[in-house]
Protein backbone atom coordinates (compact mmCIF):
# COMPACT_ATOMS: atom_id res chain seq x y z
CA UNK A 1 0.00 0.00 0.00
CA UNK A 2 2.96 2.60 0.75
CA UNK A 3 4.52 1.47 -2.21
CA UNK A 4 1.30 2.39 -4.48
CA UNK A 5 1.04 5.30 -2.71
CA UNK A 6 4.61 6.25 -3.70
CA UNK A 7 4.50 5.46 -7.24
CA UNK A 8 1.05 7.45 -7.32
CA UNK A 9 2.95 10.49 -5.64
CA UNK A 10 5.92 10.15 -7.95
CA UNK A 11 3.29 10.24 -11.21
CA UNK A 12 1.37 13.04 -9.92
CA UNK A 13 5.40 15.34 -9.84
CA UNK A 14 6.06 15.61 -6.02
CA UNK A 15 8.95 13.84 -4.00
CA UNK A 16 8.36 11.69 -0.94
CA UNK A 17 9.20 11.24 2.69
CA UNK A 18 7.43 9.16 5.50
CA UNK A 19 6.34 10.88 8.73
CA UNK A 20 6.76 9.00 12.20
CA UNK A 21 3.58 8.08 12.45
CA UNK A 22 3.74 6.53 8.47
CA UNK A 23 1.43 9.36 6.75
CA UNK A 24 3.67 10.53 3.11
CA UNK A 25 4.24 13.80 3.26
CA UNK A 26 4.80 15.63 -0.09
CA UNK A 27 7.44 18.48 -0.78
CA UNK A 28 7.55 21.03 -3.26
CA UNK A 29 9.72 23.98 -4.63
CA UNK A 30 9.44 27.33 -4.13
CA UNK A 31 11.09 30.09 -5.52
CA UNK A 32 11.99 33.48 -5.10
CA UNK A 33 10.13 35.88 -7.79
CA UNK A 34 11.83 39.08 -5.82
CA UNK A 35 12.77 40.49 -2.67
CA UNK A 36 11.86 42.96 -0.23
CA UNK A 37 14.28 46.16 -0.56
CA UNK A 38 14.50 49.05 2.62
CA UNK A 39 16.46 52.06 0.84
CA UNK A 40 16.41 56.24 1.41
CA UNK A 41 13.10 55.32 3.85
CA UNK A 42 11.14 53.83 0.73
CA UNK A 43 9.80 49.89 1.40
CA UNK A 44 9.88 48.12 -2.29
CA UNK A 45 9.16 44.85 -3.60
CA UNK A 46 11.55 44.00 -6.44
CA UNK A 47 10.55 41.47 -8.89
CA UNK A 48 12.05 40.06 -11.22
CA UNK A 49 11.77 41.75 -14.68
CA UNK A 50 10.31 38.24 -15.70
CA UNK A 51 7.76 38.41 -13.70
CA UNK A 52 6.95 41.97 -14.44
CA UNK A 53 3.54 40.89 -16.65
CA UNK A 54 2.42 39.29 -13.47
CA UNK A 55 1.43 43.27 -11.70
CA UNK A 56 -0.88 44.12 -14.78
CA UNK A 57 -3.78 45.10 -13.26
CA UNK A 58 -2.15 45.72 -9.34
CA UNK A 59 -3.22 49.30 -9.64
CA UNK A 60 -6.23 48.57 -9.38
CA UNK A 61 -6.44 47.49 -5.54
CA UNK A 62 -5.24 49.41 -2.33
CA UNK A 63 -3.61 46.86 -0.88
CA UNK A 64 -1.87 43.27 -1.30
CA UNK A 65 -0.59 40.12 0.64
CA UNK A 66 3.06 39.47 0.34
CA UNK A 67 3.90 35.90 0.73
CA UNK A 68 7.61 36.01 1.43
CA UNK A 69 10.58 33.10 2.67
CA UNK A 70 12.41 33.62 6.22
CA UNK A 71 15.23 32.69 4.81
CA UNK A 72 17.37 33.53 7.97
CA UNK A 73 15.64 30.79 9.58
CA UNK A 74 15.99 28.28 6.84
CA UNK A 75 17.66 25.51 9.31
CA UNK A 76 16.12 21.92 10.70
CA UNK A 77 16.66 23.46 14.30
CA UNK A 78 14.17 26.72 13.59
CA UNK A 79 12.01 24.09 11.15
CA UNK A 80 11.23 22.10 13.78
CA UNK A 81 9.70 24.44 16.45
CA UNK A 82 6.47 23.68 17.00
CA UNK A 83 5.30 25.78 20.17
CA UNK A 84 6.33 29.40 21.22
CA UNK A 85 5.63 31.88 23.78
CA UNK A 86 3.90 34.93 21.57
CA UNK A 87 6.20 37.75 20.64
CA UNK A 88 8.77 35.94 23.17
CA UNK A 89 7.18 37.40 25.91
CA UNK A 90 6.76 34.36 28.45
CA UNK A 91 3.89 36.07 30.04
CA UNK A 92 2.54 35.19 26.79
CA UNK A 93 0.89 31.07 26.96
CA UNK A 94 2.85 28.54 25.09
CA UNK A 95 1.20 28.97 22.01
CA UNK A 96 1.78 26.59 18.70
CA UNK A 97 3.13 27.84 15.95
CA UNK A 98 -0.16 27.71 13.66
CA UNK A 99 -1.74 30.35 16.08
CA UNK A 100 1.03 32.50 15.86
CA UNK A 101 2.74 34.71 13.30
CA UNK A 102 6.05 33.13 14.32
CA UNK A 103 8.26 33.14 12.15
CA UNK A 104 9.45 29.37 13.36
CA UNK A 105 7.65 27.24 11.92
CA UNK A 106 7.53 24.28 9.54
CA UNK A 107 7.60 25.96 6.29
CA UNK A 108 8.37 29.29 6.94
CA UNK A 109 6.10 31.20 4.67
CA UNK A 110 5.49 34.63 5.92
CA UNK A 111 2.58 36.50 5.23
CA UNK A 112 1.89 40.31 5.10
CA UNK A 113 -0.77 42.74 3.85
CA UNK A 114 0.77 46.38 2.72
CA UNK A 115 -0.60 48.97 1.78
CA UNK A 116 0.22 49.75 -2.12
CA UNK A 117 2.01 53.16 -2.47
CA UNK A 118 3.00 52.95 -6.04
CA UNK A 119 3.68 50.65 -8.52
CA UNK A 120 6.07 51.41 -11.18
CA UNK A 121 7.35 48.65 -13.95
CA UNK A 122 8.82 45.61 -11.77
CA UNK A 123 8.88 47.73 -8.33
CA UNK A 124 6.02 47.96 -5.72
CA UNK A 125 6.00 50.63 -3.24
CA UNK A 126 4.69 49.46 -0.10
CA UNK A 127 3.70 51.45 3.23
CA UNK A 128 6.17 48.89 5.83
CA UNK A 129 6.34 44.95 6.15
CA UNK A 130 7.44 43.78 8.63
CA UNK A 131 10.37 41.67 6.65
CA UNK A 132 14.33 42.12 6.91
CA UNK A 133 16.02 43.83 3.94
CA UNK A 134 16.54 41.56 0.99
CA UNK A 135 14.44 38.62 2.22
CA UNK A 136 12.83 36.80 -1.06
CA UNK A 137 9.43 37.10 -2.17
CA UNK A 138 7.36 33.92 -3.03
CA UNK A 139 3.96 35.58 -4.09
CA UNK A 140 1.80 38.58 -4.16
CA UNK A 141 -2.38 38.27 -4.03
CA UNK A 142 -4.30 41.36 -3.95
CA UNK A 143 -6.52 41.63 -0.91
CA UNK A 144 -10.35 41.37 -1.30
CA UNK A 145 -12.54 42.99 1.39
CA UNK A 146 -15.59 40.73 1.51
CA UNK A 147 -13.05 37.62 1.70
CA UNK A 148 -12.43 38.40 5.00
CA UNK A 149 -14.33 38.38 7.89
CA UNK A 150 -15.85 40.94 9.61
CA UNK A 151 -16.69 39.03 12.85
CA UNK A 152 -13.74 37.23 14.20
CA UNK A 153 -12.90 36.36 17.61
CA UNK A 154 -9.36 35.69 19.08
CA UNK A 155 -7.57 35.22 22.51
CA UNK A 156 -7.28 37.39 25.12
CA UNK A 157 -3.15 37.53 24.92
CA UNK A 158 -3.54 39.25 21.37
CA UNK A 159 -5.67 42.27 22.91
CA UNK A 160 -2.76 42.92 25.20
CA UNK A 161 -0.55 44.23 22.41
CA UNK A 162 2.80 42.39 23.95
CA UNK B 1 30.68 38.94 -8.67
CA UNK B 2 27.71 36.19 -10.01
CA UNK B 3 30.32 33.90 -8.76
CA UNK B 4 30.67 35.88 -5.55
CA UNK B 5 26.56 35.67 -5.19
CA UNK B 6 26.35 32.33 -5.86
CA UNK B 7 28.45 30.98 -3.34
CA UNK B 8 27.20 33.66 -0.57
CA UNK B 9 23.62 31.94 -1.45
CA UNK B 10 24.86 28.61 -0.84
CA UNK B 11 26.36 29.46 2.58
CA UNK B 12 22.58 30.82 3.21
CA UNK B 13 21.52 27.27 2.24
CA UNK B 14 19.40 28.32 -0.63
CA UNK B 15 19.59 26.58 -4.10
CA UNK B 16 20.35 28.82 -7.37
CA UNK B 17 19.41 29.78 -10.85
CA UNK B 18 20.26 32.74 -12.67
CA UNK B 19 16.90 34.15 -14.41
CA UNK B 20 16.67 35.26 -17.80
CA UNK B 21 18.09 39.10 -16.43
CA UNK B 22 21.13 37.96 -15.00
CA UNK B 23 19.64 38.38 -11.34
CA UNK B 24 20.07 35.26 -8.95
CA UNK B 25 16.78 33.63 -7.81
CA UNK B 26 16.75 30.76 -5.13
CA UNK B 27 14.77 27.68 -4.50
CA UNK B 28 13.44 26.61 -1.14
CA UNK B 29 11.67 23.36 -0.02
CA UNK B 30 8.06 22.86 1.34
CA UNK B 31 6.20 20.21 2.26
CA UNK B 32 3.07 18.99 3.37
CA UNK B 33 2.13 19.49 6.76
CA UNK B 34 -1.47 17.71 6.42
CA UNK B 35 -4.33 17.63 3.69
CA UNK B 36 -7.58 19.33 3.14
CA UNK B 37 -10.50 16.17 3.49
CA UNK B 38 -13.89 16.09 2.71
CA UNK B 39 -16.29 13.47 3.50
CA UNK B 40 -20.05 13.81 5.10
CA UNK B 41 -20.58 16.73 4.45
CA UNK B 42 -17.71 17.97 6.87
CA UNK B 43 -14.51 19.52 5.60
CA UNK B 44 -11.26 19.10 7.64
CA UNK B 45 -8.09 20.03 8.13
CA UNK B 46 -6.04 16.63 8.78
CA UNK B 47 -2.85 17.57 9.98
CA UNK B 48 -0.01 14.81 10.46
CA UNK B 49 0.19 13.71 14.06
CA UNK B 50 3.80 15.10 14.69
CA UNK B 51 2.20 18.42 14.11
CA UNK B 52 -0.55 18.40 16.24
CA UNK B 53 1.36 20.84 19.31
CA UNK B 54 1.38 23.53 16.89
CA UNK B 55 -2.44 23.81 16.92
CA UNK B 56 -2.04 24.11 20.76
CA UNK B 57 -4.18 27.43 21.31
CA UNK B 58 -5.52 27.81 17.70
CA UNK B 59 -9.04 27.45 19.13
CA UNK B 60 -9.26 30.73 20.68
CA UNK B 61 -9.43 31.87 17.17
CA UNK B 62 -12.84 31.56 15.25
CA UNK B 63 -10.81 32.27 11.55
CA UNK B 64 -7.90 30.76 10.37
CA UNK B 65 -5.79 31.71 6.91
CA UNK B 66 -5.13 28.01 5.53
CA UNK B 67 -2.34 27.99 3.03
CA UNK B 68 -1.92 25.29 0.33
CA UNK B 69 -0.71 24.15 -2.85
CA UNK B 70 -2.28 23.78 -6.25
CA UNK B 71 -1.01 20.61 -6.42
CA UNK B 72 -2.81 19.78 -9.77
CA UNK B 73 -1.40 22.54 -11.48
CA UNK B 74 2.09 21.62 -10.63
CA UNK B 75 3.95 21.37 -13.68
CA UNK B 76 6.09 23.72 -16.00
CA UNK B 77 3.57 25.16 -18.03
CA UNK B 78 0.70 26.21 -14.83
CA UNK B 79 3.69 27.58 -13.58
CA UNK B 80 4.50 30.02 -16.32
CA UNK B 81 1.14 31.74 -16.43
CA UNK B 82 1.93 35.54 -15.74
CA UNK B 83 -1.73 36.89 -17.02
CA UNK B 84 -5.37 34.96 -16.95
CA UNK B 85 -8.97 36.36 -17.59
CA UNK B 86 -10.28 36.65 -13.92
CA UNK B 87 -12.27 33.23 -13.26
CA UNK B 88 -11.68 32.21 -16.73
CA UNK B 89 -14.07 34.99 -17.92
CA UNK B 90 -13.46 36.75 -21.16
CA UNK B 91 -15.10 39.69 -20.46
CA UNK B 92 -12.92 40.50 -17.34
CA UNK B 93 -9.55 42.05 -18.43
CA UNK B 94 -5.83 40.39 -19.00
CA UNK B 95 -4.84 40.76 -15.78
CA UNK B 96 -1.46 39.47 -13.79
CA UNK B 97 -1.60 36.55 -11.62
CA UNK B 98 -0.15 38.99 -9.04
CA UNK B 99 -3.82 40.86 -9.38
CA UNK B 100 -6.05 37.70 -8.83
CA UNK B 101 -6.18 34.58 -7.15
CA UNK B 102 -5.70 32.43 -10.07
CA UNK B 103 -4.73 28.57 -9.22
CA UNK B 104 -2.26 29.26 -11.98
CA UNK B 105 1.12 31.13 -10.58
CA UNK B 106 4.58 30.53 -10.35
CA UNK B 107 4.41 29.62 -6.87
CA UNK B 108 1.43 27.68 -6.32
CA UNK B 109 0.69 28.55 -2.91
CA UNK B 110 -2.94 29.24 -2.14
CA UNK B 111 -4.62 31.34 0.75
CA UNK B 112 -7.88 30.79 1.95
CA UNK B 113 -9.59 32.57 4.86
CA UNK B 114 -11.85 29.71 6.80
CA UNK B 115 -14.16 29.44 9.77
CA UNK B 116 -13.45 27.39 12.39
CA UNK B 117 -16.08 24.82 13.57
CA UNK B 118 -13.86 22.49 16.03
CA UNK B 119 -10.77 21.27 16.60
CA UNK B 120 -10.67 18.02 18.02
CA UNK B 121 -7.12 16.20 18.24
CA UNK B 122 -5.10 17.00 15.46
CA UNK B 123 -8.24 17.69 12.97
CA UNK B 124 -9.66 21.01 12.73
CA UNK B 125 -13.08 21.22 11.07
CA UNK B 126 -14.04 24.06 9.10
CA UNK B 127 -16.99 25.67 7.47
CA UNK B 128 -15.94 25.40 3.82
CA UNK B 129 -13.06 26.24 1.71
CA UNK B 130 -12.18 26.11 -2.22
CA UNK B 131 -10.06 23.25 -2.29
CA UNK B 132 -10.21 20.00 -3.61
CA UNK B 133 -10.08 17.06 -1.29
CA UNK B 134 -6.83 15.74 -0.75
CA UNK B 135 -5.27 19.14 -1.05
CA UNK B 136 -1.69 18.85 0.81
CA UNK B 137 -1.45 21.76 3.55
CA UNK B 138 1.50 23.87 4.14
CA UNK B 139 0.74 26.11 6.66
CA UNK B 140 -2.31 27.72 8.88
CA UNK B 141 -2.19 31.03 10.44
CA UNK B 142 -4.57 32.50 13.16
CA UNK B 143 -6.42 35.39 11.59
CA UNK B 144 -6.08 39.18 13.30
CA UNK B 145 -8.56 41.52 12.40
CA UNK B 146 -6.30 44.21 13.60
CA UNK B 147 -3.78 43.16 11.02
CA UNK B 148 -6.53 43.60 8.18
CA UNK B 149 -7.75 46.73 6.27
CA UNK B 150 -10.77 48.01 6.78
CA UNK B 151 -10.06 50.84 4.18
CA UNK B 152 -9.14 49.03 1.08
CA UNK B 153 -10.16 49.01 -2.20
CA UNK B 154 -11.10 47.02 -5.63
CA UNK B 155 -10.77 47.43 -9.37
CA UNK B 156 -14.38 47.09 -11.49
CA UNK B 157 -14.31 43.74 -12.27
CA UNK B 158 -14.09 42.15 -9.10
CA UNK B 159 -17.25 43.93 -8.33
CA UNK B 160 -19.34 42.56 -10.70
CA UNK B 161 -19.51 39.05 -9.53
CA UNK B 162 -18.33 36.86 -12.46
Amino acid sequence: MRLLSYFLLLAFGGTVSVTAVGEPSREFAVHSIGWVKKAQGKTTIVLDKKYQPGLHGLDGFSHVYVLYWFDRNDNPEKRSVLQVHPRGNKQNPLTGVFATRSPARPNLIALSLCKIIEIKDNVIEIENIDALPDTPVLDLKPFIPQFESKNAVVPEWLSRGT
